[in-house]
């Protein structure tokens, strides 16, 4: 692998030039950053990645966490990685200042984010739950438990999770039986059994703090029954000190494919009818608490599976420079000196859809959190219903576009690679296998297809839609030069057809070929994923082109950005191209996947 | 998963109904067979699949071999499997009466293989490594070397490796340096090392028969200068005993992300220079005779891929009947039933394509078997030579095609299992890893898309094409019915892009656009692929619709033909139509890869 973890010229390409996020210091809530304080901040985070999270990556997955029956034990790499990531202050990094956070755009802490992600998923796993766990008590828990778990859950004293999912009940919430019942102080018992909590045991901290969905007793049916609890481990004492141990038990860790390093558990609440649980905001209001934070947890989900597939196209990058096999016309005799496999077209291939997938979905990302930053800094409630629209019509893509993707180009590494890539001696094949699971967790990319098709293309009278439009029809008019202009003339017809095909989905939803398109729902989400993604190279494309258009540029610098003209191109002629297929199948309501019956299989 | 490893209906299928292999029977060479000998045979190979193979499956992947510096040691269940494996004269099976073997046709012994390798596959890799050595030795050595070693291989006294990859040369064998000194005594001194040598060491067996690709002292550079050898790892006394211990060593295990329980080693040869080897058949001519048998070599690999991804599927299958989850209109009340996973359209979807690959793939394996057989023992020359150029041209993709798509149905498989699938205690990420190696082993992808395009598409002037055509025709003129005719219907336009394609390829490839071609070469495969696939289904689609047109079925029979047709439609309108984009590339000559600078990576 290169020295770098994450180019930084890529990261400046996309926060500086792409976006101009320096502008967003000149909001109030940014106004004592700058450039500056931007660099410095993802200086340190590299840093980090780089000593404490990048040398364990490979162990961790090795020498995966075990339970002894009473403790998780684990290699003590993670706690020391873990205690130092703390210690940055990077926990709070987003958070306010008077909660003792570095108050930093979105933006800046998902370019801090890709080096831990590149270096060390499962390590970092801890850390960035706590970061999800405490941005919900802030937003919705009242000030006495936010007063009392928030602080300690920034400094890394405390950690936290999300235990939504049971053994029964996964993408089905609706169906969650674990229940809550009022006790006399006011606090609720919690009982039932959660299972794949990521993070969900372990020695790293001093109490881990789970945010709990469950149903209070006499609660109405389905996700309009769903409270959320916070249930500690250990039981606070009267100087709010961890103490007596809370009736929350690990039932086991279940081993995964990948991601090894983090934990993932099989809880029990209150198998002695005293698992204490506090209740977040109101009653019954659980998932829809959870579901306002899931634009930014299926943002951080689609943004490191980006960068886990960043993480393999730079490792078979530098083994295509280096590895030499064969040989390339004119010199194939077998006397001349073999070629490096870079030279080989099909290689070249492999590594320019690498590329055309990792950068476009670590765009897409960033163009997300820049939006998250907006929703939360813009200066007109407008401006931020706008932006709303905008980020709930994206996050199904900005979710499941780069989880498919991601785990396809980590593919390619491990074939670039060859043999090599298929042994544990090489870290492509860890790359794939941790990656594999970001297409499964948080909304299946099954669900997101369905999400996006049937929910959100109409909400709010499909706003979205109509500002996707508008801001694709602006950057489309910055387009000054010849590739980038041709781009956008070649993405055009799907654009026509994309909108000719919304209508009509529109009203068979509600008519006789509804089973037919809810089976197709993919199509659409790829449709919908490939042009939302060339979009988002057409913008890279028109940063470059406008860079190239200067002239007397570094050769590197002009080299980066040849690269990214190229590889815009690639990605309109040979990713976008692939649609007119499901354009065909959603348009004929094709039937051969409802149709199918199961004593057929 | 369901009782059956394999459903034997679907095998009866594809053997008896799309292919009259009870007609091989006819022949000399099979005529002491029937299809009672036929059926009885796959009886024991599913039976001590059953029980000597399947048991532990995730135990070996769990606890791969390891190498103390003498020894290798490996769960003891390996060595029980390999032997009631020998014992039941499987090893011999094609071989001849008089070698000890049944004579059995390949079509036979390859429905056999598809117990192994879904129950196990790398338990497997022993005996069917040792089959692939016996045969060159059978075709190519002398009658002494072939009488030393051949019959123990048959009993599995003895086993076999093919050690052709060395550390610097994989794919380019040209640049192997493994060299032969030709000593005293006639047989030769080998030294070098390889790498990635499959069952190059355990104590399965008395001796390892190692095939060696070396070049002896003054040979012609590159391929023309590789000659072939067997080097056992003991050396034989004066009563053909194995005795001394021959100069090979293993430098060590490599540690692979799947086929755990197969050991992947570097072999050094000669390092005290003492390594016996003995050539095989004339000096220069060793590649030759390797790729002599690389059809079946590679046809093996693309079957393996295709029972792997058919092992998933059938988890998958089953677990989708199952599991509930969520509901389905117009009972999706949150207080009626959930539904069972397979109701809900997505995944039936994704059901419907794994049905797609591996069916498909297997049914193209089936056939290419078929043309092994006919291979030998077709009724004239001219048929035979006909058979050998088909089967010529269809080996890349009887290699390629189920070892891409027979990982993607596994891939599916996990998504279907969801976060179950993700982990260990489901079988199904083993079937991914395992079928991983096989898109890299036995000439990667890349290769295979390189030489179809390069030389087997105009090798004795397009005879395999002009062949392809032929057959394809007969089969589509046997459909008497409405879906496969409208299916022929749907492939038509296809067929008739590819014969213009061709020419334009032929002419480019000697012309300015050779480097794009080249790039491209990928989108070719992908095109004759789907078509060749297409024509597949279309075979099965045939003789399920004539089934199903005689009436009268059994309702499990009904269904089972249902499916065929179901799948087969799938087939055509998903995956087939996705050709149009590589037509297009491949037809604009298209430079997006080609064109790449490795400084704009």
């Amino acid at each position: 692998m290169s020295e770098e973890l994450v180019s930084r010229k890529e990261l400046a390409f996309q926060l500086y030039e792409v976006l101009d996020t320096e502008s967003l210091c000149e909001r109030e809530r940014f106004s004592e950053h700058n450039k500056g304080t931007f660099d410095a901040v993802m200086d340190t985070a590299d840093k980090i990645a780089r000593e404490k999270f990048a040398p364990h990556n490979r162990k961790a997955d090795l020498n995966e966490p075990t339970f002894d029956g009473e403790r998780v034990h684990m290699i003590p790499e993670v706690k020391e990685a873990f205690d130092t990531y703390a210690e940055s202050g990077l926990i709070a990094g987003r958070f306010d200042f008077e909660d003792g956070g570095m108050q930093l755009p979105e933006t800046i802490m998902m370019a801090c984010s890709s080096y831990f992600t590149t270096s060390n998923p499962s390590s970092t796993g801890y850390s960035f739950l706590t970061v999800a766990a405490a941005n919900v008590i802030k937003n919705f828990a009242s000030q006495t438990i936010k007063d009392t778990f928030m602080p300690r859950m920034l400094t890394g004293e405390f950690t936290g999770t999300m235990a939504l999912t049971e053994p029964h009940a996964g993408s089905s919430l609706a169906d969650i039986t674990t229940n809550a019942r009022l006790a006399d102080d006011g606090s609720y018992r919690i009982k039932g059994s959660k299972m794949f909590i990521s993070a969900g045991d372990h020695e790293l901290s001093d109490n881990i703090v789970h945010l709990v969905l469950a149903k209070i007793q006499g609660a109405p049916p389905g996700v309009k029954g769903i409270s959320l609890f916070v249930v500690p481990k250990y039981r606070l004492d009267e100087n709010d000190k961890p103490s007596q141990r809370n009736d929350v038990s690990l039932a086991g860790l279940i081993h995964k494919m990948g991601y090894r390093g983090t934990t993932s558990t099989v809880l029990s609440f209150g198998e002695k009818d005293d698992c204490h649980g506090y209740l977040v905001g109101e009653e019954h209001q659980g998932l829809k608490y959870m579901f306002l934070m899931m634009n930014e947890a299926r943002l951080g989900v689609g943004f490191g599976a980006a960068m886990l597939g960043y993480a393999g196209y730079r490792h078979s990058l530098q083994y295509a420079k280096e590895r030499t096999q064969g040989r390339v016309a004119p010199n194939n005799k077998p006397t001349d000196k073999p070629a490096t496999i870079i030279q080989h077209g099909d290689v070249k291939r492999m590594l320019l859809a690498q590329k055309s997938y990792v950068e476009g979905g670590m765009s897409l990302c960033f163009y997300a959190a820049r939006l998250v930053d907006d929703l939360h800094t813009a200066a007109s409630p407008e401006e931020k219903q706008k932006t709303a629209e905008l980020l709930d019509l994206l996050t199904p893509v900005v979710k499941a576009w780069p989880s498919e993707f991601g785990p396809k180009a980590n593919d390619l590494a491990i074939q670039i690679l060859g043999g090599s890539g298929y042994t544990r001696e090489y870290p492509v094949e860890q790359c794939w296998r941790d990656n594999r699971l970001n297409p499964i967790h948080e909304g299946t990319n099954g669900i997101q297809a369905l999400d996006l098709m049937t929910r959100k293309l109409w909400q709010a009278n499909g706003a979205g839609l109509v500002q996707l439009q508008k801001v694709m029809s602006e950057d489309f008019a910055k387009a000054k030069h010849s590739i980038s202009q041709q781009l956008i003339g070649d993405l055009q017809p799907y654009l026509t057809k994309l909108q000719a095909l919304i209508p009509l989905i529109g009203s068979e939803l509600r008519g006789e070929n509804q089973n037919a398109l809810l089976a197709n729902a993919s199509c659409f989400l790829t449709i919908f994923g490939q042009i939302v993604v060339s979009w988002i190279w057409i913008r890279q494309a028109i940063t470059a082109e406008a860079a190239l258009a200067k002239g007397q540029l570094p050769q590197d610098d002009e080299a980066f950005y040849r690269g990214k003209l190229q590889a815009a191109k690639y990605f309109i002629d040979w990713e976008l191209s692939a649609i007119n297929r499901d354009f065909t199948l959603l348009t004929n309501m094709n039937d051969s996947c409802s149709a199918m019956q199961e004593s057929w299989f």
